[in-house]
């Protein structure tokens, strides 16, 4: 894409309103725009993370087992009647009249409407287990929305419902449902704890939060300091082996790690060299709730013997535009974001650094098509404007690698490659670049 | 995937509140479920269709140079307050109020919000022409919602908007944005004729409506008779080439073809036999609004001469979820829906006459496999039920083709093929049925 026909607004100055680093940078880079308190439209840029992130976690999710189901975000109140939760979320939740005056919500989670959806179609334990998801935006209607997306009003999250038989199948699928999120988060190419952690409005008997770790993060953590040092890479466990999923999912969740809510110092038995008190973003979480909207909401299944019986299930979601901002927190520097790779909106940034002049123009353009040809999504800085911005800029916006040309380098056949995230610079002869990426 | 692991949940009776046939298919199909009027959960086979209708709608408005972003549902009411359209979508519009009891409500449309984003940040015609575009899901509060997904209330759509610096460079924009609905439409394999239609409440000179002909449509359309055998199928028009884009669209809007509002039989000057009366279905529509959200929203852009000046623009519209029931329209029989190919959930559907037998099952699942392994989406239906459900489901759904496992054609190693469109029924040996596909 050549950013002359692109649109990515840079910002030069940081913007007074934001108060945390990937706030300041979203806004700079041009990646959203604040349309109302704590709600945003999202720019070419942003939206193109935003997607890749969301394709990560809807392909973990397949690889899982997990069915892909869309609801929709405006609800009727009366599914909440039902579960007893209609003033769980206080004033968070909004609330909507509609023409005919009927009582409405914009949804903040899924579990009346999918358990709903269930109960009109699934009669027997035969057709279990099933885990249905949906990636759709909700809205928490914050009293001081903040932080850009990491704290916003209308927000892109991932929640996944299973359904199971007994307790014990169920942790099957919470257990699934736990190793995707290794996965899943790994494959970003971010660090994210699971911790022990209160299970709130959603109720139920346990509990894991996924946890970015991060001097800005919303709360305060507690974990071993093993876990500092853990490669989080997920083994080659099979989800249909269910012995080697357990055995996995035990180790990985023995290793002490709890929120500030369920830290207790009194009891905690990690010796205190050993733990570690650090700050973290929440990310994911994780809920098993056993049979409470089963039960709630009147859902039954026939068991193998005939026998009408509840079934059990959890809860699972993954803060899908959150995540944009939680990865910046995690990885950036005094001059801008530095993407993984996975989800970086463009692989390369390649920069003119003397637009007009002919033997740069058609190096450029050579290598753009190169690039292209070969398959990797670039961004062309082709703008008629000083080096210094656009360095700046491309810094800023922090693609894993930049490709710089200019007529001094051109004299030799060279351009300068440089690695957003190590700063290291090198010469590569014209000739070869391609075969770099 | 396995219908066993998967989530059809199809139904055999006719439900009573479907008073069309693509709602009636869409509900027996398992494709969705209402919960709430007009507001409906795509299951996954809905969801399927919808993404890959949402994909090529994506594909070729990228194509046309449009950029995407991606608005919230969610719009303060004060940008409708400078556009003067607060009240021109009357009851349709969802208010809301936020808990700083703030004026809110859920988008119909997003002339205003897209003209906010870019009266923010484009102050130069050097940076025109832009096409910018998004998919989200917005709300109109129908007073009667009914046809299923047809005139719902919360619903997908794409729309684009158009930013020129003059009335004859915003015709451009217009051009490409036709050409692009076209190719759209062709590449859905379904015929969509663009009409003269008025303008309604987003105002404007110039308005087309992209109308699937269909007995079941929602209004009447007069259209001359050579738009019939009319190949639609989009030419080698390049979007950059100016000319050849105006001749062909001249070429195209120029045979007549009119909606009801518009279509006057005392002036229409086309001969009574070469004059067609059907009915439509709209789902598509294209605008150009001239300078009306420039000015009323005091957006204005530096010509070259430095001067602040009014810029041009247009708005295009796709009802993403719309053409799902339109398409069903279009094309079904009194089996079920017939999908064209590259919208269809799946390519293949394998069924297995006699689950439990064991050359049966081991036949379909190296079927099954070899088709995966060649990149076939397959549905396979393993479950241990009769063979007139299978085949009922199978047509139902409407899966291109049917590959038919049983004990009788083992014998002698064939499957029967059956293309869902023509019926045309044929044995294929068990050895060349990859090869077909």
């Amino acid at each position: 894409m050549k950013r002359s026909d692109y649109f990515i607004p840079t910002l030069k100055e940081n913007p007074k309103e934001a108060e945390i680093v990937s706030h300041r940078y979203m806004l700079r880079a041009g990646m959203m725009k604040q349309t109302s308190a704590g709600i945003y439209a999202w720019l070419p840029l942003g939206l193109k993370v935003l997607k890749k992130i969301e394709n990560i976690v809807r392909e973990e999710q397949n690889k899982a087992g997990a069915l892909e189901v869309l609801m929709p975000t405006i609800q009727p109140e009366e599914l909440w009647r039902e579960s007893g939760r209609t003033d769980a979320y206080g004033k968070e939740m909004l609330r909507i009249k509609d023409r005919h005056d009927r009582d409405m919500l914009y949804g903040p989670t899924n579990e009346e409407m999918i358990t709903d959806i269930f109960r009109s179609y699934i009669y027997s334990y035969k057709e279990l287990p099933k885990i249905l998801y949906h990636i759709q935006w909700k809205f928490r209607d914050e009293v001081r929305p903040r932080f850009g997306v990491m704290r916003g009003r209308e927000f892109l999250m991932k929640d996944a419902y299973s359904f199971d038989l007994t307790p014990e199948l169920a942790q099957i699928s919470y257990q699934k449902m736990l190793l995707a999120y290794v996965r899943t988060f790994a494959r970003m190419g971010v660090k994210a704890i699971p911790m022990q952690a209160e299970t709130g409005p959603i109720g139920g008997k346990l509990s894991h939060e996924f946890i970015l770790l991060g001097k800005n993060g919303e709360s305060k953590v507690f974990a071993h300091k093993d876990w500092m040092e853990k490669d989080m890479a997920a083994p080659g466990v099979s989800y249909d082996d269910t012995e080697a999923l357990q055995k996995y999912c035990d180790g990985l969740t023995e290793i002490y790690a709890a929120t500030e809510d369920i830290h207790d110092p009194a009891t905690c038995s990690i010796p205190a060299e050993e733990l570690v008190e650090t700050r973290g973003i929440e990310i994911g979480h994780i809920f098993y709730y056993d049979s409470k909207y089963s039960d709630s909401m009147n859902s039954r299944i026939q068991n193998e013997k005939g026998e009408l019986v509840p079934w059990y299930g959890g809860s699972y979601g993954i803060g899908v535009s959150r995540l944009v901002g939680g990865i910046i927190e995690a990885s950036h520097d005094e001059s801008g974001i530095i993407w993984p790779e996975e989800i970086a909106p463009f692989d390369v940034g390649l920069i003119n650094l003397r637009v007009g002049d002919e033997a740069c123009d058609k190096a450029c353009k050579d290598i753009y098509q190169q690039l292209q040809a070969a398959g990797k999504d670039v961004l062309y800085d082709d703008r008629n404007s000083g080096a210094g911005e656009k360095f700046a800029d491309m810094d800023l916006i922090g693609l894993p690698w930049q490709i710089v040309i200019g007529p001094k380098g051109l004299k030799n056949n060279v351009a300068e490659i440089k690695n957003r995230k190590t700063g290291e610079k090198r010469e590569v002869a014209l000739s070869e670049i391609v075969s770099i990426f």
